[in-house]
């Protein structure tokens, strides 16, 4: 990088993962180009090909006006990334990272080589398979499709194996499906890490995801504790295994370990996400580096920024949609008059009842009044959270 | 606006403001279009048009597919302006207003009508008449064109009529120079307001900026003091001023009074820009509102954002260009592996000696240790301030 005066990095994808790439590389002067599925989407500003990330050729065309390629999403074929890592193209994260992102079973099977806590796991064929490890695990488990879930998608909770018959119906021969036990957890946790090429990692400080019908609606940052003592216990054991994943999946760019914490002080890895996260939204304005700053650096080399909160309390509130009149800009008067304080983040995507249309933050020194406030603010757009 | 589900808003120019404006627009969902003067203009990944902003027909056409006309620079002819308003398109902050911030002896009188406190000063037609100026003011005084002047061009100490003489040459019939009085200051300082064509106003604590060169070099947020009560006290006087500059001249958006503060403690206002100004940089980081989501804002008659500061301290360094091998990437790697708590800002132009090519901010508890971070990162790019 070091002989350039231009830092191109190209983004697959054109959601709001993108979209809120593209400030950080205004400000660092990186020039982002994203290659979008559709002229229409929330990170059109910088959108300057249209066309089918499914498709070797187009994504290698795309591929040669920039430096790096990157992701919003992780649906990208293996196919596909291996037809630019052979052209020479930086690939980050790799493609042999993004297989762990893009099946749960091959997730899982990395983990527990790798020695991370994780919840009881099954790759199960059939309906009697995932019967016998629901009897194995006191009459419940979690079924999940290996590959296509996301916010709660393809996820289950069942007490017979013949709940997931249509599932296995559709499964191919060398497929299967993931069974795991109910986890007895008492929070959720997510571990935002950065990792580039050279091998720098990164840690922002372990936050709480309160989920609503399985979408993530509510992140605290830092997770609350009820001591000094206990936050940095926590943080502590949260980013070892945050930085033992990255490093042991070899991803760069934002790597996002969504945890359990069980009633008995266990961490459980959940998901992976190579790509920011909703989960480190609130690193906008809470963190020096942001995770989208931090996602830039990291694909291209760089060093990594300072992940320190700049204020005692982050809270972040996704907006979901609801009826057109409650897009964001319409309610702007009266809600930016009520909430001078609330960071306002609009995808610019039209609404539609349930989905993810935008995001506020709160910072600030009294944890109960900003998550209040940004839970009151969300609320009054749309459905709120 | 409170029917649209889309705020469009047209910046005329495309220089590093327009550029800045661009990631809060992303943030809140407004589209935003420049009228760039060239191709390769700062702000070019929002540049839709390329034009003469002189030109009627040209800034007519572009106003065409926004709701709100505003600026990155001053320069748009009064002839231009009225044609935009004419024809029924809103322009903030509106021709009347800027007429103030084009001529600084329009803006001498109405400052002086206003009862605000000025230094000393007099239009000017002739050599000898600058001369008596001169002698009744000490034997030295400032001498600036009325129009055309930024960066300390158009500004000279002077201890003789004649040395003026030849910009005395260039007069039209109508025009005259501006003498002002040498003011005995110990500090620049630099008041932010924003206000919204409803009238309402918002002030960001007043800031210390300090000069090289006639070009700001370092911004210190807010201006340092003895004493909280002298604190206090600073930011009542200038937010003072501003607030009573910004309705009096009847600008809306952000407009910086840039103010001297004197020996005997009072406060003289030197220059007023309308518009988002350099000793408004450090909030990008450093304020809950930037003044650059709140030139938005207050353009689209919004309601206004807190304008506090997120952490105690914020310090802003203007990076100079120099060689072309000292264009900021090529020493990210470098620079960022020393720094990793400064926020950089690149303004994606070539480096020319003296060219304001980027900025770093520095926020933090510690004002000493905060301002040396910023100095010393900023003097490793090219030739830093």
């Amino acid at each position: 990088m070091s002989a350039q005066d231009k830092i191109r990095v190209g983004v697959i994808g054109a959601g709001q993962l993108a979209r809120m790439m593209v400030p950080p590389a205004i400000a660092l002067g990186i020039d982002i180009s994203v290659l979008a599925e559709a002229p229409e989407m929330s990170a059109k500003r910088a959108a300057d090909r249209v066309g089918d990330y499914k498709d070797a050729e187009t994504v290698l065309e795309f591929a040669k006006t920039v430096d790096v390629i990157t992701f919003d999403h992780e649906h990208v074929p293996q196919s596909v990334l291996r037809a630019l890592t052979d052209a020479g193209h930086s690939v980050q994260p790799p493609a042999e990272a993004l297989r762990y992102a893009q099946n749960k079973i091959l997730m899982r099977q990395k983990l527990t080589e790798l020695g991370v806590p994780v919840p009881s796991w099954r790759a199960v064929k059939t309906a009697p398979e995932l019967q016998d490890f629901i009897y194995e695990h006191g009459g419940r488990a979690v079924v999940k499709t290996a590959t296509g879930g996301y916010d709660g998608k393809g996820v289950r909770v069942v007490t017979s194996g013949d709940e997931a018959a249509d599932w296995f119906a559709q499964l191919g021969d060398t497929e299967a499906l993931l069974a795991e036990e109910l986890v007895d957890f008492t929070r959720e946790l997510s571990q935002l890490v950065a990792r580039n090429p050279s091998g720098q990692q990164a840690t922002w400080p372990v936050v709480e995801t309160e989920q609503r019908d399985g979408v993530c609606a509510v992140v605290t940052a830092p997770a609350p504790s009820g001591s000094a003592a206990g936050a940095a216990a926590l943080n502590e054991a949260a980013a070892n295994i945050g930085t033992q994943v990255a490093a042991g999946v070899g991803v760069t760019g934002v790597l996002a370990v969504e945890m359990f914490e069980t009633r008995d002080g266990r961490l459980l890895v959940n998901e992976l996400a190579m790509r920011p996260h909703n989960s480190g939204h609130f690193s906008i304005e809470g963190s020096i580096t942001s995770q989208f700053e931090q996602h830039l650096r990291a694909v291209t080399d760089l060093p990594l920024g300072d992940t320190a909160m700049r204020e005692p309390h982050a809270v972040m509130v996704n907006v979901l949609g609801g009826p057109p009149e409650g897009a964001m800009p319409v309610r702007y008067a009266e809600i930016m008059a009520k909430y001078p304080t609330v960071k306002i983040h609009s995808y610019g995507k039209s609404p539609r009842p349930g989905r993810k249309v935008g995001h506020v933050t709160v910072t600030g020194h009294n944890l109960q009044a900003v998550k209040q406030q940004a839970i009151d603010c969300a609320a009054e757009f749309g459905e709120g959270a």
